[in-house]
């Protein structure tokens, strides 16, 4: 036996190679069963339509059509594409199935975006902070992501033009703007309407595409948020200068993985390319029991059911929250979505509160993970979408009383979780 | 309205990305629908074990077990992983948990080996002619394929000498060697085992990588195949040289896009981090479905089938082109797997042969698809594994309609259909 140098063997890219902090939280979790998990992003389990789905498998199975089990078309299911074309109206996004690829989950969407539109070198503008999917996939081709702050109602439009000009007169070439701006991972936050007009204006004057990943786009929170209000910068595109993402990981389930992107034909051409030597194809299992869903009305149940769901999930984080801390943490009202975005306030510190409230049995993603640039440590990652209630108390509890563990003996006179 | 110059956002390789002739086939396929197809590898759809599934699905959705629907570990189910240990044991394969991840298909297994080994200008050796999912994979990442003539028993050991010091001496990158041994797409060549043994001592000599895509290996022919000549050279790697791709495709269905990727673990964790950032995860459903399929007996069972299948469905073909060409048409008998190489005699082109079949309503792969180097045009790839047979003899009788066409007035006095 020899032993083999691997270094050798890994190209640039894989040498760059590192594991993202939300998937190592994965692994931590996976580890511990007791643990409380309030750090990735998954959807309640229980909300999933298990009973719709195997009468749909059963039909589909039964049917001993071919394009269930076989090879299918790299752009996906046509009369799947079908749907997603009238889905996509009532977003006010017309499109047909010469702009839509399925995809494996939006992850591979924003992979087959680096792919095709990335160098090395290449300058993607993110929003700080931004998801650390999106960062991953473009990182992987080697690109370089500039953050860009956020105000209230999004992007500093100030800060984004200072940025650009910045980059541009250092000679560096900037391809696209990568936005989420429905209920934002990691932050929640809603981009206003008005920032979403002068977004693509900006990217219109700057001939500059916008990305524009929009998973939570139907989890509004009826109590604060009209759905008129998450309406995308793609339904306002004209001149095909959006890629637009979206998912039904959030609103059927993440485990049959179809997502679909949205774009101007000559891109779409490329992105199925990349699509053929990625994977050759979805699976047709997948891809028709979504695309039954949608068609026998199980999609349009859920909605409403899911929006009502997530909103009490977020109230029970924000009363445990208000409870356990008082006004000890801030945080970023969630409008929608699956995410709180807590301001650890004073002298704490995310990364190094993280292995103590693992310690006492609770763990988040911390908030440094979502940033490009910058040494940003005050923030934390709460996802509410994943544990009951009772779990969400009492991770909200351990929680404190890692904080209490980390500032010390002052509080632990008065232990916060007992509040 | 202004109009966006979509090539000033196109990467290098989003540039270069060309459709494959295959999936080019597929779409004329799609728009045609008496067209009898010898051109994709589909398995028939027919030996898909349909009630095996539909009762396993029924089982699995009915628990609400949340893995079945939920995002999961990017290496893959972990009760799957531990039943493809036990698989690749019965392979003479020694492997763990730690040496695999699920992939989503073993085209992304080509992708995740593509990205993790290879930089732009790398060269990767390969067989002449070689698989184009391969060939497409490695080229997306702006890598070389440099060809190596095969003999009767598999790669000519001078001709990858020479080829190796060749590109040595020129100061090329050369980091690995990709091989199909058994019933290779699209020759369906069998690699003698001194030859496996021989490729891997070469490998080991000057530190090279092989990557083993073994996708037919469970299809040998009982007639003249026994299954100890299908032997992985992974089964004889002591070292870790050897990175090994084999897939659920063939043998249960592809629709489900299970595959399975397996190599040292200093390389998988960063196939892993790949993985991650190109998809998250493979479907929970999927996965769970295969996973039961081996435990249940379902995949055990299906094999002999299988081999007796497709060796009915390669004598059709063979009986129905002896038919129709006598000698006109010389080929390579196929011991295992999908395909057939047949050699067009005298003038003909594979290439200029196709519009013309087309015309007469059957498609086939043009042979030079498969060559990365050289102008071969005399092969055409037609695979006997997804038509009826009856659609098989149609085929052949199109076929010879069309080379009777292709060859001009002396064989259309003997029209060669009606033979």
């Amino acid at each position: 036996m020899t032993s083999v140098n691997y270094d050798q063997f890994f190209s640039r890219s894989g040498l760059a190679m590192r594991e993202s902090a939300i998937r190592r939280m994965g692994t931590v979790l996976a580890d511990a069963r007791d643990m409380v998990s309030f750090a990735p992003g998954y959807p309640t389990e229980s909300t999933f339509p298990w009973d719709a789905f195997r009468a749909i498998a059963d039909d589909l199975l039964r049917s001993r059509q071919g394009t269930v089990l076989q090879y299918g078309a790299t752009r996906g299911y046509r009369p799947l594409l079908e749907s997603l074309t009238t889905l996509m109206a009532t977003r006010g996004i017309t499109t047909s199935p010469d702009r839509l690829t399925v995809t494996n989950g939006s992850q591979q969407g924003l992979d087959l975006v680096a792919r095709v539109l990335l160098n090395p070198d290449d300058v993607v503008l993110v929003e700080l902070p931004s998801y650390t999917g999106a960062i991953s996939a473009f990182r992987s081709v080697g690109a370089e992501l500039v953050g860009v702050a956020q105000d209230a109602d999004g992007l500093n439009m100030e800060a984004l033009d200072a940025t650009l000009a910045r980059l541009r007169g250092e000679g560096r070439t900037v391809k696209c703007l990568y936005v989420v701006p429905n209920f934002q991972n990691p932050t929640g936050l809603l981009v206003g309407l008005e920032k979403r007009r002068l977004l693509l204006d900006w990217a219109t004057r700057h001939d500059l595409l916008i990305v524009e990943d929009d998973p939570y786009r139907d989890l509004y929170f009826e109590d604060v948020t009209r759905e008129s209000e998450t309406r995308a910068i793609a339904a306002d595109d004209v001149d095909g200068r959006v890629i637009y993402l979206s998912s039904f990981s959030k609103t059927l389930a993440p485990g049959l993985r179809v997502a679909w992107l949205h774009a101007a034909p000559a891109l779409m051409a490329k992105f199925e390319i990349a699509k053929q030597a990625s994977d050759l194809c979805n699976g047709g299992l997948g891809q028709q029991m979504v695309h039954q869903a949608i068609e026998r009305g199980v999609l349009a149940a859920q909605l409403p059911q899911l929006r009502a769901h997530y909103q009490a999930q977020r109230d029970c984080m924000v009363d445990a929250l208000h409870g356990a801390f008082g006004t000890a943490l801030t945080w970023l009202q969630p409008r929608g979505g699956f995410f709180l975005w807590a301001n650890l306030s004073g002298p704490m510190d995310g990364d190094a509160l993280l292995p103590i409230a693992q310690a006492r049995g609770v763990i988040y993603v911390a908030g440094s993970a979502f940033f490009v640039s910058g040494d940003e440590r005050r923030f934390i990652r709460l996802s509410f979408s994943a544990p009951t209630p009772e779990r969400i108390r009492e991770g909200v509890a351990r929680l404190a009383l890692a904080v209490t563990d980390a500032t010390g003996a002052a509080a632990s006179t008065t232990p916060v979780a007992s509040r």
